[in-house]
């Protein structure tokens, strides 16, 4: 599981940040790619990672701003010609009321064909997206003059996995056994040799949590979506002392997103959207403001990868 | 005057070739920036040039495929914020029927604000756009599957200009008698000297004529849309041999757009919207394939800019 930044700036793009685009890999976990909003160059970002276009089979569009918007129709219609021969996977979409209507107008008006189906899924409130066998997801509206949602993703825990490499190696071959061992047990095998079933089970591996949110004054909801976090994707658009700018364009500073992790109680802090009148030379700073109130902060680049280790 | 390509490549965006946009400066004639189409990326790759948004002030859409189109929302975003304090002038957007309701539908949705006014011009056939006293615009029908357009840019002829420099050495100022000597006539200034009007007005220049085309099958009206330009800048998104596929995509072949420069007896053939699967390393091929037909071509790419000289 990693996180990778496609866009890193805020509002408008600029040579060394473009706008927004998250992706959540989960190749390794269920061999999907979640995209978290699709500013505009998304899928020029997307050409210099290794993510194949065919693998993102959800997109989740925090708000409507054209800054996190304008990518999506390009992108989807680029996944078409990325299929090979192989059929497309249909595709979710969610994100705020009018997100069809632009996906649809856009598609119509350019007479684009897309190879696959999308399902969309508009919000207009908080709640659950869906809860599967891997993942669950849970959204809140947060506070920027327009509707803007912030995202939970919860992993459930793995399971210990049953070690077959190591019961081949000592000649256990699949078969009912396998069910006995997997409990648990202690087998005494045909052979005279006596097992025990723990042994030869995984270490179980508590579900990591994932908070990706859209643009956002400091608000309540943003702290009840982080709480206990592995990660809390932030929005810092301002430094330090910009509070009443921050919250005039509906907007965070780097403290408030600080303090929002801290109150949440996250493990890390990443820090994105941030203005175009900071450099990267300006970054050092900015973290280190935000590090006297969460020390765990790490403000991200265009095109950073971001692991997500299981709790140890 | 200067042609410079945005995005060269078609279809879908490559590492090396963004998706179709054409700048077309006029700064040093009249101050403006005129863009031809603008793929998904138009913006990102104008902040690597010298251009200034605000000074575009003319956008044409060739046709309402994405390739040429998603970016136009972002563009007219950014360009309300790159004003500074002056007031912006107002946009003019040419382009095939439907570009107004998917320009309004993305600004609506994403609820962007624009500083400026945006006069829409949508075209359902060939015509004359407008005549003013710099320049003339026409545009005809090609064939593209979608409606598309090409465009005619006529300079109108420069008249000698008085060489008011050249007069203020000598001291003679400004005054009824400048218009006398604009005249060409020959004139008894008071102190005795005698001067001829035409040794103080500058060459007269022929204005040029450039032929910007959508993305098209071989047809007429490209050459009838190019004839005797100075630069024709056609699409070339097959190669020579491929006829049948480029008739069957409603595209051309670098040897069709040969051969459409040679029968409207342009000065030079700049090809552009190249399929991803060429690489740059095969730009010499192509072209040398083109070349055989009609000498004076050129392949362009990303971010190159073309000077248009006066006839000699």
């Amino acid at each position: 599981m990693e996180l990778q930044f496609l866009g890193t700036g805020a509002g408008v793009p600029a040579k060394h940040r473009n706008v927004s685009g998250i992706a959540l890999s989960l190749v390794s976990e269920i061999n999907e790619v979640w995209l978290f909003d699709a500013g505009e160059g998304t899928q020029l970002q997307i050409l210099r990672t290794n993510i194949r276009p065919r693998k993102i089979k959800k997109i989740f569009l925090t708000h409507l701003h054209g800054d996190h918007l304008f990518g999506l129709p390009g992108l989807l219609s680029s996944r078409s010609f990325q299929g090979g021969d192989e059929p497309l996977d249909d595709l979710e979409i969610y994100g705020p009321i009018g997100v069809k209507e632009f996906v649809q107008t856009s598609l119509r008006l350019s007479q684009s064909k897309l190879g696959y189906k999308i399902h969309f899924h508009e919000l207009t409130e908080g709640g659950l997206l869906f809860d599967n066998k891997s993942f669950k997801v849970e959204t809140l509206p947060l506070e920027h003059g327009i509707l803007s949602f912030g995202f939970r993703i919860t992993e459930k825990d793995h399971e210990g996995a049953l070690q077959v490499e190591k019961l081949r190696e000592l000649g256990i071959e699949s078969g009912p056994i396998y069910g006995q061992i997997k409990a648990g047990r202690t087998i005494a095998l045909d052979d005279g040799r006596v097992i025990d079933g723990k042994d030869f089970i995984g270490e179980k591996k508590k579900g990591r949590v994932i908070t990706i949110l859209g643009d956002t004054r400091k608000t309540k909801n943003a702290e009840i979506l982080a709480y206990n976090a592995d990660v809390l994707v932030h929005e810092a658009t301002f430094e330090q002392g910009q509070e009443k700018m921050a919250r005039r364009y509906f907007h965070s500073t780097n403290i408030e997103a600080a303090s929002v992790a801290k109150d949440a109680n996250v493990k890390k802090l990443l820090l994105t959207h941030i203005s175009a009148r900071y450099m990267i030379h300006d970054q050092k700073e900015l973290e280190k403001q935000a590090r006297t109130i969460f020390p765990n902060t790490h403000m991200v680049k265009d095109l950073e990868e971001v692991d997500i280790p299981f709790e140890n």
